[in-house]
């Protein structure tokens, strides 16, 4: 089933998805490291039924897997990020809203199936009372979770991809945002983002909203330990920013495994739900986060590359390929569901092991290589 | 006198052969893994006489190989199974006789050498009637021992090479099943297997049949200690399967050496015989799953493609080739017999060292490049 | 603005640039480690301002690099070593003179903007009086420190270089040596080099200046040990002498983490300032240092390819990348200082893995492969 | 100085010294162990002179490394064995004849310089009459010890070579040796080799020369320390036959760690000297197996290499070429004498990672791709 739906999703949509580990060293990590753990299947389990469904702070789901925040989803389909939260809602799977959308945050929450749930990314103002104004148009619109970007003072270094898209359409929810057309491009469009946010800020941001906050961007056990700490933090998503903003970080897998590790060992692995995202591709991938401790991950440029190919029946699509590897994996583990799943079933003692294949005189030919053109915009 | 057998098989058969390590994580690590193991062979010994002779579950065979069930044997050669089991019965070894074979269990048996020794593997039928119907057939046709694969509760996902099997002749075995030519392929051969078979059941298996029986498809040392303190098992055979279950499995022979450390540290490592299962290519392979304890090997792919070069003479070929060579390393290990083989004769510490050597970004190449073609059907 | 800088640098500039990791094992080791570490960042910190401003020995510097001795630098541009230490003055960072320098060190001391700061590098003459008269005359000249290269008691084998460098110019600072044109050459420009220099010659090279003494080419922690706790000694630079004279001899950033580790063990971390050159070529690079403890690191070869593609201005901006990539690593890291860097903000574990990725079989081609020509000189 | 020589060599010369590594699993890991062991080198020593004079066996030496027996010299070049001895002669190096030779022992003996030392490797016979005969003539023509090969019960796999030798030439030591041309090449050569021959033949042997005896063959410690223990045993080659015998078999330098290790631990470590071959190419191949505790090395190929292109003077260029890269690295690890060689001067905590940098789907391509010819013949 998969490899045909693969076969259709050719030239554009399997070109964007060939494309998934491209040109930085911590995005290639994200996928590496998955290659570093391996199953422990048990058998002899009746298996005549399988569930994968599961509940994310308390929002019931088809499956432990949301769609993260993608900035500008109409560069890969007029739909942009309309389809996206279409499909999530015809699959019964949670959409994290980004700020840095191309479609508006009343489009985006108006498209929102009937039974769904939606969170808001934020990315925090210098003005704080847009910031405010923006959290509780969120709320009021519905989002039931407010998703805050903590691993970006400054958005890194993406200029090639930054240019292209800032050339076609300024994103849509920070309209009264300056945006300055000459020096800059991705610098323009972030330079109202605060890079003195910090964890004294949480306090006032828990203020302006009931939604529970999540902070998106944790990378290591110190902050996560922090976090699970706070009073005001309900969940985390471990993640290195799909490796865009510092190359030689850790990919988010192997953070999760660190994550896990120190909650667990001072008992307060109940108190948050971690999440983590980068280079989730398959379902056995998916299940390797679940049995590490994680509650769920985010995919981006999946969702993306379905939706450019096919618009929101392509997104439901790599959904619906997700979902049944995840089932086959589960099924080939002996876990009838979410909770059946144990850390002994994977081996991932290799998981440390920063062991590049790529020789080091490879990387500039590999990082200055021509990405695949989005054809389709 | 290896390389002159492997020129001759050339064109087909050769390449079968070297298209061993196909296009699966699991499967490359089924190779890949016997990489990670050296030996420590041991000098000035008498090699005068050495001999490769066991026994399996009491029959005695002419070296601790036999041959694994394979679904379809006629794929490979008009002969089918029944070419495998005469060249296994020449050669003195034990064949394992598929459920979803391509002759008829008669046929198989009929073809049976009067020395030789037989066990079949079985898919456990939803209706329960016809596997006792199917099992009783067996005993009475003579076959040595029953081998219950309890690593399938669904059949992986082997889309391309199903669909092909499937057209040209439905298996012989399980007449009475079902078969849907509508959708699906491989799930509609396999439909009435049970995905509920578990360890309970085994007290039944064990009532309808004198044959021992053999657990085909343990995959860690939880399940081997299952299997050890189960009153009626016999063997387990540790098995990802061939790769073709669940992705990123760990190979058999790092499962093999987990599951003998296991029963070691227990003290139930003669309560039960362990085989394995998956990238047996060399004698080398063997040698090693024997220092790390296991009682015998099965191979699967290098017979299919001795049976697709000659017919039963090329599966006898690589018999006596892989027979030569297991010769030839105990010879310079120093081992005149079986029982002289010793763990400490290979250095495994890097066996779990699971450092991928394949870029994440070529795994999909990889993965779907074209296979060679079975040209011989 | 990096990937256009790069861009503008092509043909002579670039060339030079992506054949950094040229051909020798510890070469391409001093590149391959930094591979080998990961960060672990810090978020939710106030990034409004970051400074990457330290001192060195005493002198104020923007960053905490250097750039290091490299021999003859007119082969790279007319303006030479001069055109170096205008692009190091005007960034503010300090230049260590070459004693091996096709520039006079009058020239090079005269180029000094008036706030900059100079090291000089010395080899050690068998005739100590020409010694004694040279680092005099760079004390006078207003030299800062004094870094004596321990490493090469004879030069390496680089035939090819030093030919081709040597027919052009011989060095100008050591005007009175001798230079056997006949046989040899790297041998004939270096024969005054005094091989049975040792520990024992430091306490009169203390007493013929007031310069501090810096110990250029220490290699491992029983040295490291020996120098700190050497009277005369204040720094210490960590370097393989960027791989050129023991191949095999272990990277930089390695050899820094262990000598750390020895001087932290021993309390004598803040007895002497140890630095280190070899591979740095990124700001990330510059922050792996620095996390494990060194004070600075030195660059050579980049700064040859920005002065042999524009001059002093092709110097400055690679130093202005460089600066600009350390603070971006910085912000993402949560450091809003040098001192704020801590060793926890890495993962190290595997920098000990001396895996090469390089089979042995091209290692031969690749080390004998032609070099990228020099072509602007 | 190296590279002329090198390029002098190139056509046959070079083409075999860079097929070193050619096509087996244990050849290529005699060179990537090497690969793993890096240096900690000492500075700031008195280098002045350097001295890489040894002795073996009581016999001094220009240097810690011989020629090992190679069968069949006159393969390389018609002066066969007569030119390597006369290349080992001028340079002072041992040189260990092969029963095997293509020359005659009165030649090979004959051909040796006044003060040169020469050892006589053995195949033992099982006809003892024979054996007794031979060893006595090589002590009578002033061979000084008896090197007894001890991990080849059987030869190896190794047809092509073989029965190309075969065709040319049989050897000329053993005359009276019974050699069928019909079925089987280097099986009829070697037939006469005794497979029985084991730990009880030593003390015969011993009683039958004067010379003192080397056990040719040692690969792993439990030997090294019955080697060391047993009275008639002077000195021990660790090595796996040039990765001819055992694919698998671990690296010649790897065995020589664990060995070491093992009499270190026994306090045996100067009853016995220890030899090693396998994979030396390089200066810093010989530094490191000394650094190991290893007395010598013997090289095979690369003397074959230079006989090949310019007989007995190829020979010496090489081993000159080889001593003073050695020199080299001695002055670059702070060594003036063979004495001041320390395990210490070594990092080999990698050595023991057997992680193939060949991709498992890589070996049959690599085993079976065409040998460079030997066109000189």
């Amino acid at each position: 089933m998969e490899a045909i739906a693969r076969e259709e999703m050719t030239d554009e949509g399997w070109g964007y998805y060939s494309s998934a580990a491209d040109d930085e060293v911590s995005m290639r990590e994200n996928r590496t490291a998955f290659q570093r753990i391996f199953f422990r299947p048990r058998v002899l389990r009746d298996m005549s039924a399988v569930d994968t469904s599961t509940s994310l702070l308390g929002s019931p789901c088809a499956m432990p897997l949301y769609i993260s925040a993608c900035a500008l989803g109409k560069l890969a389909h007029p739909l942009g990020e309309v389809g996206l939260t279409m499909a999530a809602g015809r699959q019964h799977i949670v959409h994290m809203l980004p700020t840095l959308a191309s479609s508006s945050l009343e489009d985006m929450c108006g498209a929102r199936a009937l039974d769904a749930t939606q969170w808001f990314q934020l990315y925090v103002n210098r003005d704080r009372a847009k910031t405010a104004e923006l959290v509780q148009k969120a709320e009021q619109l519905g989002c039931k979770a407010l998703a805050i970007t903590v691993d970006a003072p400054l958005l890194g270094r993406r200029e090639r991809d930054m240019r292209n898209k800032f050339s076609s359409e300024p994103p849509k929810v920070q309209k009264g945002a300056e945006i300055r057309r000459d020096g800059g491009t991705a610098r323009a469009i972030s330079a109202w983002i605060d890079p003195a946010l910090n964890w004294n800020d949480l306090q006032w941001l828990a203020s302006i909203t009931r939604m529970p906050l999540i902070l998106k961007g944790i990378q290591c056990s110190e902050d996560a330990l922090l976090a699970a700490r706070h009073p005001n933090v309900r969940a985390i998503v471990v993640s290195n920013h799909g490796g865009r903003q510092l190359d030689y970080a850790r990919s988010g897998v192997e953070m999760l495994a660190e994550v896990m590790a120190a909650l667990r060992s001072e008992g307060l692995q109940n108190r948050i739900e971690v999440y983590m995202d980068g280079g989730v591709r398959r379902g056995t991938d998916l299940l390797k986060c679940l049995c590490l401790g994680g509650r769920a991950v985010g995919i981006g440029r999946p969702a993306l590359w379905g939706l450019a190919s096919y618009g929101d029946a392509g997104v439901e699509r790599v959904l619906e390929i997700l979902k049944e590897e995840l089932r086959m994996a589960m099924v080939m583990c002996g876990c009838k569901s979410i909770a059946d799943i144990r850390p002994e079933m994977i081996d991932a003692r290799s998981l440390q092991a920063h062991i590049s294949t790529v020789p080091a005189d490879r990387l500039f030919e590999i990082n200055y290589r021509p990405l695949p053109l989005v054809s389709r915009l």
